[in-house]
């Protein structure tokens, strides 16, 4: 029986990455070894790049390359604003959306299930930046779900003694869907959030 | 606006790879700044690798890692059959299911809408090989499509002057499906297919 130990290897790898199973990685490891020298060599530094130029900022958690942090330290930001986020993607997702406030990232949502606990949380520096600041209002833009409100409502009563507005996003119908695709607990969300038009 | 080149860069890499979209691109390079350096570093070296110690067999086509051919120079094997694939993860398969004959990797089937031309392929040296060889059959094993049809015609067209026995592999319903869920073609083949019990 035939063995390619270094394209198992490679598979093992792949197959370590979120969503990806053994076919997958087995498939993707093929298409590299089919790649050309140039690409598989650009794909291989990169990944060594990733980890040593891109750092988290000590102040925000968000991920930085450079030396400066490209929301802490970008000028003409809403400094007012401080809008808590699980990790990095979210973050870029809300600033798609034309948020210009400042970050503060969490690293997840408590669950003890998972093993996330409220200390394994940036939780604690969330509460000193509050303290030390000048924010008028916490945006908790944490995920819909169980754990997400969990946490929201864990984090806004450790909050509320520093008198700091802390908000979270609306939950409603999504925009551009069909109200026939929603389900229950989101129809009664929007219901519980309508406004006057 | 932040920016992270070098996560931009990998994500770009991950892209290329075959059934990845850009979205799953980035949670992926996403995934490998989140891994310890040690898992990193052994993927960007397992990346490296496959492109230095995996080549094709100059006789057959098969990967090989290291400098004999795990098909053609094994010891023990059928050296009367031939199985002709289209590529190298189907011998895997194909290996697994238990035959031990040897193998010739045709690199794909006729495709003109895909650029891909009898030239392209690995013909040619199918034909030689068979004539210099002493094979009493040649297994087409090519995927029960418009082009695999096509290319084990072409293929048992060019190898019909050599006398040797040329087959293809059966068609019929796939093992532990339901015949409900079996489409019209494959019932029409597992009629014309249909064997005395």
């Amino acid at each position: 029986m035939r063995e390619l130990p270094s394209l198992e290897k490679l598979a093992l790898s792949f197959s370590k990455l979120p969503g990806i199973g053994s076919k997958s990685a087995e498939r993707m490891a093929y298409a590299v070894l089919r790649m050309e020298k140039e690409d598989r060599d650009a794909f291989a530094s990169s990944i060594k790049e990733v980890g040593e130029r891109i750092a988290k900022c000590p102040v925000c958690g968000l991920y930085r390359e450079g030396d400066s942090c490209p929301s802490c330290d970008e000028e003409g930001r809403e400094r007012s604003l401080l809008c808590v986020v699980e990790g990095d993607r979210d973050a870029t997702t809300i600033e798609k959306a034309g948020y210009r406030g400042l970050y503060h990232v969490l690293g997840g949502v408590i669950s003890p299930s998972k093993g996330l606990l409220p200390e394994g949380l940036s939780i604690q520096s969330l509460l000193e930046r509050v303290k030390a600041g000048s924010f008028q209002e916490v945006i908790l833009a944490l995920s819909p779900t169980i754990e997400g409100e969990t946490t929201s409502l864990y984090v806004s009563k450790l909050l509320s003694p520093t008198g700091v507005k802390v908000t979270r996003l609306g939950y409603g119908l999504p925009m551009g869907g069909s109200l026939d695709y929603a389900d229950g607990l989101t129809i009664e969300k929007a219901f519980e959030g309508r406004k006057k038009i």
